[in-house]
């Protein structure tokens, strides 16, 4: 396992955000990975390592770690309307080129550069498993492999959600060329599932979870059946991201596809619902009934032109969700948070919209409410600087120029809104540090081998 | 003037944005400030520096730069609804405090994180001229000499715009307390601009303009007046960023804000409408024909919940705009533009929206469109990487991971789209090196001024 093990376990902070709010002068105290004691008020002790500003780690629910090494190169108009669609075919092109030494160097600077940003675990929707031409590698997880790998490189936590996508479209239309490397069957991903079980298992703090992509990849039948063998961990799926999606399953079931999978599909709080931007007003309220959280990607949601999902509707009525980095164009936990209160407030013409209680800011509101969403989506039981928890945690540079007078939730909403370079210094995860002064302590190599496979790929 | 001279006055890149497009291995020559030569496909000479990629300064067509002092300190709902009014009762509320001595270290910084962000000219808004209690200060141009003083030591290029703010809302109302800061009328308008004539006189490249602040500032015979007392320069004015404006201006005048200056102001190419973001499509069509500039603030315009200007249809109409910062409440060109491409997409639900000609990329037509209308709107006759344009130019780093193995257009939407962190590099302003490294040669003393500013401002 990478990271430098501090030889002293125990860190002491100015002010900490913990589950009871904003503590002064915190204690930490960790043991195996995760936090030991929490004492606020508390002095600090010989050998505590100090800092000024402590946050919880943040969970990153949907990635596709490849499209990183894409990012940047699709911003060109190609079509006489290039929309989400004429996207994907880009992207299948692009990703015909990958190797699993490739797919294993992009993972490893889409992951640091994740965890560089505060986010301690990533959701990786791994649907990548085939060689080029569609055929499996003689291990059909041995992409997978490469995604633990990297996990492993850079100490991020992993939720490693599997893909099942066996058709091109409702109904089960055959797949596309392009999806030749995505493609199983109810035999083949339970091989699968297995692999993955067997890549992570060395991993400290590593989840299994199952993703049926879509309701255009994966039948009714098909469903059932994935749900009925894997009842456990977290379950995703990509739901409503475009309006032709939700056109096709009116035209092929009757129902919109959030509608449909609460009639047809039994989702709880482990489901994750990927994007549902176009979910109404009804399935809005579903989802929040149901307690699933729904993840949210906000710069690919604006990227891809998806839209606007109507989360101050959303979260009025107690729903539930998270963030996710999706095509991983750009890595910034806080860019995320962001343009997720932005696309509300351009929608709605508003300010501080997606605020909770009014005790807090609506920067600490974005993190809190992202901070749970995501842990439980990503099936992290404890979560939070609080005993138990795992020893995922950053701090912010207190001395940035953005952040200079600050306290309280206003280092969260400046943090969010206004600076300009990221005020992130220092990251645990498991209790090991992994940033340092804003720098993963392995960046130089992993920035090495990204950028060789960069020049190899656009050569 | 402050900024490196350096002793070569020769610069060599290996690839170069020039107004003809990319050319390779291009030689610049400067002299005086400006751009000798130009030749592509040249070799370097002893004594160039070298380089990789070239690209023009921007400018930015909108600043209020003492707001960037309260750069998320508003995230916080403070009433049922929370919109763009509430926020400027905070503003007023803040800008009580400030102090000459904090007016210029809070523009020093700003301006300085401007220009290491590739902007190398600047239209500041200038509404703060008065004591705290109203009263002008003993210079009635006391504070435009300090936004002037902060433009010498960032080396930025300055178009101050004083602005004329006599009524607090349509039809002449009285200013109320919060504005008592900006009040002036006709006559000691001129004085204010005589002060800041002299402020600038001694500015590399500085322009003088004119800035009615809105129709809510100003009534009709004081727009006239200022028109023919100030019938040279760019000519700025706030118009309908808000729904509230556009149905007060209708109540008062029975026209929409764009509509009634058309009919009423002689709108032209020295114009820069800011915002116009509930312009309908017969006021963006009128903009568009009198090749007037709008000055899109895309991060303040969500922060604020403005609302979506809908620069697709204004960019098929001819429609020629620019980017401002506004209430910089985030420094970045870069999210400017990825943001004004943004929301487009989120609203029209499609991708590479404001393309222009077909051979150019996204990034490249956000980057040409905004850096033609920024000249246009501040008063820049030559632009670009041309013989007899300012030098003002800046670099990106070749070997930014966001960057590596990108060429040409594909390097410009790398940086807009996909760079986490800045690749802007070494930035030059009328030839001197104000930036290397990413860092403003005077990035410590600016630093330390603004924090000191701000820890006092917040205590």
């Amino acid at each position: 396992m990478s990271g430098t093990v501090p030889p002293m376990s125990s860190l002491w902070f100015e002010s900490a955000l913990t589950p009871a709010g904003w503590r002064r002068h915190v204690r930490l105290t960790l043991a195996d990975g995760r936090i030991a004691t929490v004492a606020p008020d508390a002095a600090p002790q010989p050998g505590d390592e100090r800092h000024a500003i402590a946050l919880p780690g943040l969970g990153n629910v949907h990635s596709h770690s490849f499209q990183r090494a894409m990012a940047g190169l699709t911003e060109r108009s190609g079509a006489a309307r290039d929309d989400f669609w004429t996207w994907r075919q880009r992207m299948y092109a692009f990703l015909d080129r990958l190797d699993p030494d490739d797919v294993e160097a992009i993972a490893e600077q889409t992951f640091m550069e994740m965890i560089e940003a505060g986010f301690t675990r990533v959701g990786e929707f791994h649907y990548l498993h085939h060689a080029p031409d569609g055929r499996p590698y003689a291990n059909i997880a041995a992409l997978a492999e490469r995604i633990a790998a990297a996990a492993e490189t850079t100490g991020i936590a992993l939720t490693l959600l599997p893909v099942f996508y066996a058709h091109g479209d409702f109904g089960g239309r055959p797949p596309v060329a392009g999806q030749r490397r995505f493609i199983t069957d109810l035999s083949s991903f339970g091989r699968l599932v297995e692999g993955c079980r067997r890549a992570i298992a060395g991993l400290d703090g590593a989840v299994l979870g199952t993703a049926p992509h879509s309701l255009r990849a994966v039948v009714p039948d098909e469903l059932a059946a994935l749900q009925a063998a894997y009842p456990d961990g977290p379950f995703h799926i990509h739901v409503s991201e475009q309006t032709k999606e939700v056109d096709d399953c009116l035209a092929w079931s009757g129902q919109r596809p959030v509608a449909w999978l609460m009639d047809h599909a039994g989702v709880d709080q482990r489901w994750c619902l990927i994007h549902a931007t176009h979910a109404d007003a009804s399935e809005r309220a579903a989802i929040a009934a149901r307690q699933a959280v729904v993840g949210l990607c906000p710069m690919t949601e604006a990227s891809l032109g998806d839209g606007i999902f109507d989360a101050v509707d959303f979260q009025q009525r107690g729903g539930r969700w998270g963030i996710g980095s999706d095509s991983d164009i750009l890595i910034s936990a806080a860019e995320e948070l962001r343009l997720q209160e932005y696309a509300q407030r351009l929608s709605r013409r508003g300010r501080n919209l997606l605020t909770g209680a009014p005790d807090r800011s609506t920067g600490r509101s974005l993190f809190e409410t992202a901070l749970a969403g995501g842990a439980q989506a990503l099936g992290q039981s404890a979560v939070g600087l609080m005993a138990g928890a795992p020893a995922d945690l950053f701090t912010l540079d207190a001395t940035h120029p953005a952040l200079v007078g600050r306290t309280g939730d206003e280092l969260l909403d400046s943090w969010m809104f206004a600076a300009r370079s990221t005020p992130v210094d220092t990251v645990w995860r498991a209790g090991r540090k992994q940033v340092s002064a804003g720098r993963h302590v392995r960046r130089e190599a992993i920035e090495t081998r990204f950028c060789r496979t960069m020049k190899k790929l656009l050569a």
